[in-house]
């Protein structure tokens, strides 16, 4: 086979991506998409189909003479192992090229127990779901995790992550590197459900996914790309300042965070005060169910000092879309009445005219579904795509 | 002269950037950075020279053989207009396509005197200047405005801004259209401002450029790209409420906004009622520099307010680079080592790791240096491009 200059990767990720995005399944069609000539465009499908990436498929409607033949990605060519790790839950799903689910399934973890128990627990699940779907560990592509903490995304790193004891500055990628031939891609939790949130919202354009739930965290998505800052600690809400509450001690050291007085947590420490039975923040979910009425009068404060925030977040950044997510969000009732209230009152009106503030379409499956989009993204970029085309085609060994 | 297939915009606006920006000065250099072959290069190199946009300069330093030429922008093609409008001040740049300055100028307006008088200003002093170096009206290729207000940068029309009475709605472009054979950018003036000092800074990716002077605003740099929002109205932080003053009123008809504890127009308000004579936020510097101890410490408390405000932006957006502006910067001694002390203490350890907050290296000029940015990025796009080589060659009517 001809090697392939490296130079040519940037095209033939633009047409894997067309093709994988449903955006042009003809070679006409990708002509005009990508402005190569017949006879380029030609070149590189035919590369990406000896490499095993595509596939001719069914003929498409044509008005006349000998049909087109329809490309997509080949189902065969590898596995996606997509992974959202919580501080208690390990959810998985494998896809194939194309993001079509194969298997998914979910065990519980304690992330606290640092990262070889839990990557360990990960790797077992993996196999397991293999089996399950008759493909070999040979066969994955891609694995990417989503984490609970702040991560250095280039080296896929935790940096001093609050709730990931034992994971401060533990390299997450190494762990796979001898059981699969597969970049390792590992990213803020929260910043994967945006990115899932987000391949859902056809009209939205820029993006914040606020997780309220034990604690409280925000992923950021401007233009479609997730915006992750120079540390890739963007989006980090739970210690903002929250107006009129400057004396309630954090966890963090500092007072008046937005965690302190609004997370989950903070929930079940106002609830217990006043002699309430919860202790973990499904207990408030409950009670608040129940129709209580403490539980209720402290959800409503919480939204609206998650209000206050998240008003602060729209005169900032000007989104047209807030996505509410994580367990508190299920009381969506009384938290999201409460934040729109607050948002649409002190928000400038330019920043809130085409806003809306909404709860999650995807519910717990939006950090996988993110985790998915992610790790297909870099597959056919041009920085994945040598490593994707120089792996053994469907059928070798 | 063969006509320009669309689909090749693409590729010319590819190459015309990267000698645009001093990136390939030659052929071949264009050949390895773009992974096009020789040939193509060429061809779209001889279509840039063709229609007057580059030229062949001097020989290159070559080890052998025939020296390779260097190619360049053609200084000729045309002139860009970058304009800074604020409340009292037009400040104006004519530049050549390379971005080299060929003269500035800056006049007085009013703002509030609405937009065909304060446009008329600008077109006469475009003149003036036009006349000062010798080129023609129809040399000009494009005019970019920065407006003290939220804008609809498509459509470069302003959108309720505050302080621009009459504005509200009025399609800038469509005054100049007469004028100039010229596309019209309109964008914010604080946004530009943050292009303009971008552009100067090299190590920082996630820039902040804060304005404060009668007013406060915020200008949001995000990989290289100014991060407008989903109506134009990012970065709006005049209006954030800050912890522990929700009781102050603000002229936009909420309490506690930024504005109304630390910005110029505070400032003046808070000496005037210690009885100290001050009108402007320029009395107020003034003060400051003559060692008044009533104005400096009002000025620290206005870096406090601003701390507390930028602490928040800093632990949602990760920025890696502060950049303080406006006529209060000048007093950065108090101003800025309180932000400092308030951003260091109250955003995440992570977010300010690596973050610097320094004044501007620009000041006044901050805003031409941005327009004339975007005015020259929109030239050489895809989309700019089209228009640019219709127009006539240098040296033809």
């Amino acid at each position: 086979m001809r090697t392939i200059d490296e130079r040519q990767y940037a095209a033939l990720s633009e047409v894997a991506r067309l093709v994988a995005a449903g955006r042009a399944g003809t070679r006409s069609a990708l002509a005009s998409a990508t402005g190569m000539s017949r006879a380029t465009v030609s070149q590189r499908v035919d590369t990406l189909i000896g490499a095993g990436l595509l596939l001719d498929g069914e003929p498409a409607a044509a008005v006349r003479g000998r049909p087109p033949l329809t490309l997509r990605l080949n189902p065969l060519t590898g596995v996606v192992c997509a992974v959202d790790l919580g501080a208690t839950h390990c959810r998985m799903r494998l896809t194939d090229l194309g993001g079509a689910p194969l298997a998914e399934s979910a065990t519980s973890i304690d992330i606290a127990h640092g990262p070889v128990p839990v990557l360990t627990s990960v790797d077992t699940l993996l196999g397991e779901l293999l089996l399950q779907v008759g493909r070999r560990p040979s066969e994955v592509r891609a694995i990417s995790l989503g984490v609970p903490g702040p991560v250095d995304f280039a080296t896929g790193t935790p940096v001093r992550p609050p709730i990931m004891p034992g994971w401060d500055g533990y390299p997450v990628p190494a762990f796979f590197v001898d059981r699969y031939d597969a970049p390792v891609l590992v990213d803020n939790d929260v910043n994967l459900m945006a990115l899932g949130e987000y391949a859902h919202r056809s009209g939205a354009h820029h993006l914040l996914y606020v997780k309220v739930g034990t604690g409280i965290g925000c992923g950021i998505v401007s233009d479609g790309e997730l915006h992750r800052g120079a540390a890739g600690a963007a989006g980090d809400i739970g210690h903002v300042r929250v107006p009129s509450h400057e004396d309630v001690p954090c966890h963090c050291g500092n007072t008046g965070c937005l965690e302190a007085v609004a997370s989950g947590a903070a929930l079940v420490a106002a609830l217990r005060s006043k002699g309430c039975d919860v202790r973990t923040t499904h207990d408030v979910v409950r009670l608040v169910g129940e129709g209580n009425p403490s539980a209720r009068r402290q959800v409503r404060l919480a939204g609206q000092r998650l209000g206050e925030v998240l008003a602060t977040a729209v005169s900032f950044h000007n989104p047209d879309l807030i996505v509410l997510g994580g367990s508190l969000a299920e009381l969506h009732e009384d938290l999201l009445a409460e934040i729109r209230g607050v948002v649409y009152r002190r928000a400038l009106p330019l920043a809130t005219r085409s806003l809306a503030i909404e709860t999650s379409l995807l519910a717990g499956r939006a950090g996988v579904e993110g985790a998915s989009r992610l790790a297909l993204r870099h597959l056919l970029s041009p920085a994945g795509l040598p490593r994707l085309l120089r792996q053994p085609k469907p059928g070798e060994k």
